[in-house]
């Protein structure tokens, strides 16, 4: 065949678009990176399916030691990506990367990994199949143990579905996991949290340009885009962040000010299938589906040193929940942050919340295990 | 001109419905009734627009008195009617009929009363103006005192949109209202509340079978109620009535039992405009658009003996906006109810909320005043 009636060369407008995924510049090394990747030749879902070069994006910093017993594992919450964890890294942190090989993974459908938005036909976009956090770990433990040659790993921490990753860690490779540090997240997601992923997931869905999930512009599904946002403002923080005008300390100068530059601005570039595969990820996390259903049973395996660390006005994973949890985490401690910030006490937008938890972490990595 | 030549004669198919509104059998004396209707030939909104021929619907248990003093009024919550307050009505309770004369109005804009669905045009449906709380408060007046000659209520109490409305009587004509019971409601609407609204309206209109609130059939709104229905299930109870599976001790056998059953069975045969206007007056609430937006000034005109009553894991109208508004009122106390039905408490589906209401009700109509 000559070189000029292969497919590829065929005149088919939109033919690199479609093959290569729907275009996002959002998800791109200028706004993210750098970053590295890591790449499995066919990785098999725990719901049946396989991803056929399943690629995991992931940044370190520091370097690991000779002995490879300084390596931390940070994975990333909902809607986020790796950059979004550097924030907790530095020299002046708990985190120090003079100290520590801190891996920060993106998660499988996070955008920067493989992802519904960037996987050609035919699982792309709204045919990408259903990944669980498990799917994740164990891709993530792959990249630590073939890339790196990692056997311990002194922390895995996370917050929001980087503590359901964190979770997944200590209870599937508990002999791997010296300490853990879940952030506002809990081994099992609470049916709450689920009613706001079912709620945010119509939000996307109902808007006519989502068109099942084969939009051409992810863009065009901007009013899903912004209900989705919107919907996370009203169960992301706390009541009385909205009551005393807290978010003018972190520079917001009014209401609308704070609803677009803070939850717009967030959500808008996204891309809706990536959110959704997260979304159902985050409804379905629940480390007892390795114990039949037993969530006593799967915490009671967690060996590492555990520091259970709610926000203590989150109305998504609750104090209680975290409680919840730490009653049946054999060595833990509760550790709860008060903060009007709610779920998003994480992002630092008061510093004492951060200077909190980097001290949390701070203590953590300290204890002797 | 003849008689076959009027407009109202001639052949216009869906003429009927167009001059008599939107049909919707669930607005109806088989329904909520029986009700009686108290009509004003032109009623001024406080916006500037006039409602002709505004007409509110209540209902009445027991009878008034020779002094015209034992007269207790009850406004309805959103989305409710009359009809769902005769629950603390009857004979054992607090608000018993052989002693009180029981007023339950109904709001504009509440299906049963003037509502967007039952308006022609040019003000009906989707061109139906905004009311606001004080409009249902001055109709009351009206119907109080011009129907039935009274000058002094014993009690005003409501919950959430009734709580709203019981603020405005009790701020508005403080020498009229001996007592007041708010219940799981605000003086002036909570910011984080006004975000439930906003997520609520979006739910409704981004239905495209909402058409700019001109549908001619509401029900083909379905998606855009059932998604409106699942947001209220989200921030309307609490987390641990999720986490515990309360929901089982009120009946219901199964999550999906008690989404369908409870959620989507009370929403979706409503009116979409008819949430839309209670919705916009809900989040407008503010009893200090009378002090020029002083809300310590407004309610230190508060005369009644006043029981703020919130339900203690309330996420709408939490237990610290209900304290803050009992610390700025003259002659108050602060009588939380703990249950794990969030704003929902007062349905009863735990009868001891109910008691518990039913009880305070008891202990406010018993103090001197």
């Amino acid at each position: 065949m000559s070189e000029e009636h292969t497919p590829a060369d065929a005149p088919s407008p939109g033919a690199s678009k479609i093959q290569t995924g729907i275009e996002n510049d959002y998800y791109s090394q200028e706004v993210h990176g750098p970053f590295e990747l890591f790449s499995m030749d066919a990785f098999e879902l725990e719901e049946g399916e396989t991803l056929r070069n399943c690629t995991i994006a992931y940044t370190t910093f520091g370097e690991l030691s000779d002995e490879k017993d300084n390596a931390v594992l940070f994975p990333h919450m909902y809607s986020g990506t790796s950059k979004d964890m550097e924030i907790y890294v530095g020299e002046e942190m708990a985190l120090d990367p003079n100290e520590y090989f801190i891996v920060l993974p993106n998660q499988i459908g996070g955008g920067l990994s493989t992802s519904p938005h960037n996987t050609p036909p035919p699982v792309g976009q709204g045919d990408f199949p259903d990944v669980r956090i498990s799917d994740d770990v164990r891709a993530q433990h792959k990249l630590i143990t073939e890339e790196f040659g990692i056997e311990e790993l002194q922390l895995v921490l996370g917050w929001s579905m980087g503590a359901q990753q964190t979770y997944e860690w200590a209870v599937r490779y508990p002999e791997m996991v010296k300490r853990a540090m879940p952030i506002s997240g809990t081994a099992r997601n609470p049916v709450l949290s689920g009613l706001l992923v079912d709620a945010l997931r119509t939000a996307i869905t109902s808007d006519p340009n989502w068109e099942g999930g084969h939009y051409t512009d992810p863009h065009a599904v901007r009013e899903g885009l912004q209900h989705h946002a919107r919907i996370w403002a009203l169960m992301g923080t706390s009541s009385a962040l909205w009551r005393d005008e807290e978010w003018r300390e972190a520079g917001f100068s009014s209401l609308s000010d704070f609803m677009y530059g803070m939850w717009d601005e967030w959500f808008l570039p996204m891309d809706p299938n990536d959110l959704l595969c997260m979304a159902w990820k985050w409804k379905h996390a629940d480390v007892s589906r390795v114990t039949g259903g037993d969530l006593e049973e799967a915490l009671g395996r967690i060996e590492a040193r555990t520091y259970v660390t709610p926000f203590d006005t989150d109305m998504v994973f609750t104090l209680e929940d975290h409680e919840d949890d730490e009653e049946m985490i054999p060595d833990s401690d509760l550790n709860p942050i008060s903060t009007p910030w709610g779920h998003f006490g994480m992002f630092g937008f008061d510093p004492s919340d951060m200077e909190r938890v980097d001290e949390t972490i701070g203590e953590l990595l300290d204890e002797s295990v």
